[in-house]
């Protein structure tokens, strides 16, 4: 927890083949409030982290610390999704950093396939959670003791966020800064960055035009 | 213009201070399909770039290339926004290099108070333009012989289409699309990203949402 007053720190959690968007999306809307959130992106180690897009390699990232850091501490935690989490699920390493990472939180949350690396870590276990439409199937492999929601924007479970896929991260993050600075707040960010905020976790078209429900 | 079948090339053009979300919406839609759209980060030279949050530094990019280089030639040029478009429509250096890359480039488009930079640049002269709707002024003023439009998702004057503030540009990159690669395409991957695809150029609650009408 943050002292009274400080910033959140927000540990965006970057791997090689994260889907762009899944991060951006949220980084740009909490960001955008640097009194309220300091965005941290963490990787294997400080430096450069490739993305993926569409299975080409996409845009490289700058972490600025490894995903276990004793330097820094992570107030909410954010897992994005992508090509690269089908070989992340297997990284002991990151699932260990998760499994620390997540104790120490305030929020645990996830957008797209990340969902798939909260499950492998063991931390959707017994918890309702939701992930990207396309790829349903296989994370819901990952985690044979959580509760999918296949039709839902975001699935709250206590301390626990799970998005649907890319975009539906957008929404997911003014939730966030909803739930722990009300409304106006995130309306108003919303407006600022020219958003549509889907504020209703159970809108979600994406299920049905990707054939879920 | 690129060979038949070949991919077109997507340069965005990074500067420090860029609004992350105006660079990773478009990178995100365009980049999900490597057939049909390569993306390359043009920096004022190759290496890290760093965007600004809120006023406060952001996560830095690599770039790949510089913004002049011969090695690359543009098909799409995007330009996105932020901060840091103050300092760089003052950037004689940056602005001779829009010029000669629009001059080559099939599709001018920018993203939020990018459009400043194509007018400081003389690229908006005699057109029709839209930009961010809580900057709008100062951008009027970098364009004084360009007809802003307030109230507009994004606004297509020939080969040059400009958008509203940061979240617009994803609506105008699914638009790139549709104009390129038709309708159905557009539509097909909005849905594969969850992403509710505003078709309408005329959609914009937020001028009025930011006081501009």
């Amino acid at each position: 927890m943050t002292a009274e007053n400080a910033p959140r720190t927000v540990g965006v959690v970057l791997f090689e083949g994260f889907e762009p968007l899944d991060a951006f999306g949220p980084i740009q809307v909490l960001g955008i409030v640097p009194r309220l959130f300091r965005v941290v992106l963490l990787g294997p180690a400080p430096g450069p982290v490739a993305s993926a897009l569409g299975g080409a390699p996409g845009p490289a990232v700058l972490a600025e610390d490894a995903w276990e850091s004793p330097d820094v501490s992570v107030d909410v935690l954010l897992v994005p999704g992508g090509m690269g989490t089908r070989a992340e699920v297997g990284n002991q390493r990151l699932l260990a950093a998760l499994r620390s990472r997540a104790a120490e939180a305030e929020l645990v949350t996830s957008v797209c396939t990340g969902a798939a690396l909260l499950a492998a870590a063991g931390l959707l276990d017994s918890k309702r959670a939701t992930s990207n439409k396309r790829a349903f199937d296989w994370v819901r492999s990952q985690g044979p003791r959580t509760e999918w929601v296949p039709q839902a924007r975001w699935v709250v479970d206590g301390n626990t966020v799970t998005s649907g896929g890319v975009a539906a991260g957008l929404d997911m993050a003014f939730h966030l800064v909803e739930r722990l600075h009300g409304h106006d707040l995130a309306r108003r960010l919303a407006d600022g960055i020219e958003y549509e905020w889907h504020d209703d976790a159970d809108w979600d078209p994406f299920a049905a035009a990707n054939g879920l429900v």
